[in-house]
């Protein structure tokens, strides 16, 4: 039943040797790789302008000089990231650079920051998403939290079925929402060459205003960077690409690059030209669609795909999140299990992990997760730093050919994140400052999972100073319950094994007692018994006072102790109710507590 | 942790010898046994005006030559019941009565009504204590179902901490409630002889009704003969009972039926002679009580201490359930776990299940149980009539001493108990039909779980036709995932047992086996190491076809199949969290699946 309600899920697993297929090639990377990214043109020049618009509309042509900063720190990152790729192809971006050049901690902050990142884009995008479906709809307003985990579990189950799979289906969305945004700017710009808009409604570039500051105008520039999230994505999930997998991936980085400078630039041209103000109900870009096409369906298309690619930003996480997660789990700083491939060859329990995550923040957060996004941009704005940084140390100590370029490119880069870090802090530090708490929770907390896989390593080397303990004999003891055939077979069973068999009877009076004892004496006279008394009518204890008597006898001439339980398997589950199951209790008492081998010997019942 | 609470809610374990200072003696037993018969005064009365009131005030009188009917009823039930301790000493009441002398299904029919009656019991009185409670604090009336269940919780406790202790306490209300009535019923009686009440407010006896109807009469019979629900308790909980038992609750139940007929019939008169109305807003008691008192502390005395019996006319129910259920798993009726003795040498068990399944009622119904109260009645009738029909076919078979009289007895009880049992099916049968679906299937649920321990009993004997298998050999299958020191310590062990030991590692790629499989011919040369190749990432499915194919050898010259599974004990339990446990899993499917012994080898880290 379970796994036939998985099979239709998430499909047939895939055997290891069809992982090759699982790789993806250039367009279907982009789909899911830039979701992120590419979604922050639809509130990037929105982000700039609320900023501005605290000044006054005069103030909005200072978004154009702002843009080119942006979109001169998104070729700085895109440079570096490219070279991230190339040096560090096994994948792992910022933790792998920070870690390698810059030491452990630096490194786990990056991967610790970004992991939580990854769950803030899920959460806050899919809300965003949510948002736009029950602005639509308002009769589904009170279920915002329901719908939002609808979504996140689609996404997830999506993931689950294999990384070609959603890739084939994300790209539709992805590609359309850039053809949305192209005809959009394409159609603008004609109109302004026809001069179908006015060019009266906004003031000239270079236009003086009054009380501006250039720490708002950093405030903007900051606010403007948050267009720029999801960059480094493609560099924490090169495994994931076709052969040759780097140059691929660098590929899909230019790529990205490109479009998002293309879009992002023709969006805030297009706002600042119309002279278009941030308003609260609604967004920029649909203002500027109405503008230029009027509510026909080209602006009902814009709105839709629009909508579609906030919710599918969340994707981003889904690839990135698993593989970085990989990483930290392969050097030991995160729990084993985020190693595994499951069935569709995905790492599934990083898929799952983000999903639960995902959607305890928006239970936590009562769907309105806006709340969350300053949090989010520190979040990529620190390992953005620190990967850079990692990468100048790295030349400076390799000095490879052409070295000094690429220094520059990222000292510049470095340089701009930092100080959009520092601006973040400065500006944002009551929405921020929960970084300085829970970052180092984190790391703490990989360092603990560290410690503890390193210890278990230790105690589980062959080779270590004190030789494993050597086995001379063995004890097994049986405790019975009565004459029946179950003890018949435990009886023989152990016999076969070994001549130190001891059966052990907890009575609860003296009669029973001394009837067992005569029973058993006729019965199996060649094993002997030891009858223990129970004044609280308790198996365990008296038991386990005996096992620690034996066990310590046996220890001191190197005789393993065995104790063997029956365990009755009823046909039926229901039946289960109808036994006690002492034996289960008993079991896992002695596994926890004791220091002997518990065998079970199953008895299935055949009717 | 979990100990200390036990202990602090409980009490401290008792010894099985203590089991002599868990007896009642008369005076205690009478308190907790006859809660719910007493109880009945509050209300019963009641039920035969409310029916009498339908015709007019003038019907009243009826109520005298109704109660005097009850109460004949009442002589013979106490009479029959009393012949049915003197018979049946062991306890069991109508259970064992009907089984014995009428079969096994008529017992069931019985022994399950009395169950679920007794459920009825706690859930009824606990919710009219409920609404005696939250009539008193309006605020409380939205908490009611959480009132009850907390009372529920209370009682259960009280009868975990063993029946001495909760008869010690629940005495002085039961005590204190039978003062307040006798000081009711004679305070009356002294104002009616004074003439302080006027004797004109009643009619007669005697005096003609119009419209009165035989039909109209027997219902309100019936009705009375609520009154009469818990006197069969004291038969089922003989056991419970200082030696002699039988004796000592034979007395208890003159007792009890006596201050029960007084009670009964001092509050039936004073309603006539007071000419009392049943009204909606206020009991029959409560209007005795005014006008005898008014509104003084004695009034608020009567109330009280019937508030309290209503609510521990539950306990009754705690007395008889645990050991009626006891009787019918001894019988192997019922699951095993009801013939456990508690800590505290109750039959924990049932306690427990009988509040579990009482507050799912108060839940079920939203603490509104009174529409359960005709299917309550129901439920004793039935195992009255089967009792007494019983015990009819036991003096006709047997003729002891004075037979004739034993068989009046119960001859006219049976008469009467099947003449109320069709008259609550003639005038209820919408509130009860009911009972023809759950009896029917209590019976067969009894049966199924009857028939599953005789099948278990006969494959457990061990004089059965087919002789237990031999045991010729041993082969243990080590599962192991590389060369660690648990690997070493699981083959060492199983070397110590066998000369037939089979390691089996599980490898996902080529490679992995080929170097795998050079390592282990170094250090375990003399082991024989067998690879199997996992397409699908499994581990549990390659090995157990491995097995299967091992076990289908073995089976043929008798040789049986051990897995040996090494399991880390991790120090702190978050570190479960960081290993992942596949040997649990293979475990249990080994264990549920495959017919080999599965024998874990626990490794406790150090830190």
């Amino acid at each position: 039943m379970r796994s036939s309600i998985k099979r239709l899920l998430i499909g047939r697993p895939l055997k290891s040797t069809e992982l090759g297929e699982q790789k993806l090639n250039i367009l279907k990377a982009l789909a899911i790789l830039s979701s992120d990214a590419l979604s922050s043109v639809a509130y990037g020049t929105e982000q700039i302008l609320l900023v501005l618009a605290t000044i006054g509309a005069v103030a909005y042509w200072y978004s154009v000089p702002i843009a080119v900063g942006v979109l001169f720190l998104l070729a700085a990152l895109i440079i570096s990231y490219r070279q991230i790729i190339f040096s560090y192809p096994q994948g792992g971006g910022a933790y792998v650079v920070s870690k390698e050049n810059l030491g452990v901690n630096p490194g786990l902050i990056a991967g610790g920051s970004l992991l939580v990142d990854y769950i803030l884009t899920v959460a806050v995008s899919v809300s965003a998403g949510t948002d736009a479906i029950t602005s639509a709809f308002p009769v589904l307003h009170q279920h915002t939290v329901l719908i939002a985990s609808i979504l996140v579990v689609f996404i997830t189950v999506l993931n689950l079925r294999g990384i070609t799979e959603s890739a084939t289906i994300l790209a539709y969305p992805v590609y359309l929402f850039v053809v949305a945004i192209f005809i959009l700017i394409g159609v603008g710009v004609y109109k302004i060459l026809t001069g179908d808009i006015s060019a009266t409604v906004h003031d000239p570039i270079g236009t003086p205003v009054m009380g501006i500051t250039l720490f708002l105008l950093l405030r903007a520039f900051a606010s403007g960077c948050s267009a720029l999230t999801g960059v480094e994505a493609i560099s924490n999930a090169i495994p994931n690409f076709k052969e040759p997998s780097p140059n691929n991936a660098a590929k899909t980085l230019i790529l990205m690059g490109s479009l998002l400078a293309l879009l992002f630039s023709g969006i805030t041209f297009l706002a600042y030209y119309y002279g278009i103000s941030p308003k609260a109900d609604e967004t920029v870009v649909s203002q500027i669609a109405k503008l230029t096409f009027g509510r026909n369906y080209l602006y009902f298309f814009i709105q839709g795909t629009t909508a579609l690619i906030l919710v599918l930003a969340a994707n981003t996480g889904y690839s990135a999140f698993p593989l970085l997660a990989f990483s930290l789990a392969k050097d030991k700083y995160m729990p084993r299990m985020f190693l595994i491939r499951g069935d569709r060859l995905g790492y599934s329990n990083g898929i799952v992990s983000l999903g639960v995550a995902s959607i305890l923040l928006i239970i936590a957060f009562h769907g309105q997760t806006e709340r969350l996004i300053p949090l989010y941009a520190v979040g990529v704005f620190i390992p953005f730093t620190l990967s850079q940084t990692g990468m100048i140390i790295k030349w400076l100590r390799e000095k490879p050919a052409g070295w000094v370029a690429k220094l520059s490119a990222n000292l510049i880069g470095a340089l701009i994140t930092l100080t959009v870090l520092i601006i973040f802090f400065a500006t944002k530090f009551s929405q921020v400052w929960f970084v300085f708490i829970f970052l180092p929770l984190i790391v703490l907390l990989f360092h603990r999972i560290n410690r503890h896989y390193e210890a278990v390593g230790e105690q589980l080397r062959t080779y270590s100073e004190t030789p494993a303990v050597p086995v001379e004999g063995n004890v097994i003891i049986v405790p019975v319950a009565g004459i029946t055939r179950v003890v018949e077979n435990s009886v023989n069973y152990a016999k076969s094994l070994t001549d130190q068999v001891l059966a052990v009877y907890v009575s609860f009076d003296r009669e029973d007692e001394k009837r067992f004892e005569e029973k058993w004496e006729k019965w199996q006279p060649d094993v002997r018994l030891v009858t223990l008394q129970s004044h609280y009518r308790s198996i365990l204890q008296p038991l386990s006072k005996f096992i620690d008597t034996i066990e310590h006898k046996a220890s001191e001439s190197n005789y393993r102790v065995t104790v063997l339980i029956p365990q009755f398997i009823p046909k039926k589950s229901w039946h289960n109710i109808l036994h006690n199951q002492s034996s289960v209790l008993i079991r896992a008492y002695l596994i926890f507590k004791k220091n002997v081998i518990v065998a079970t010997l199953p008895y299935h019942f055949k009717k």
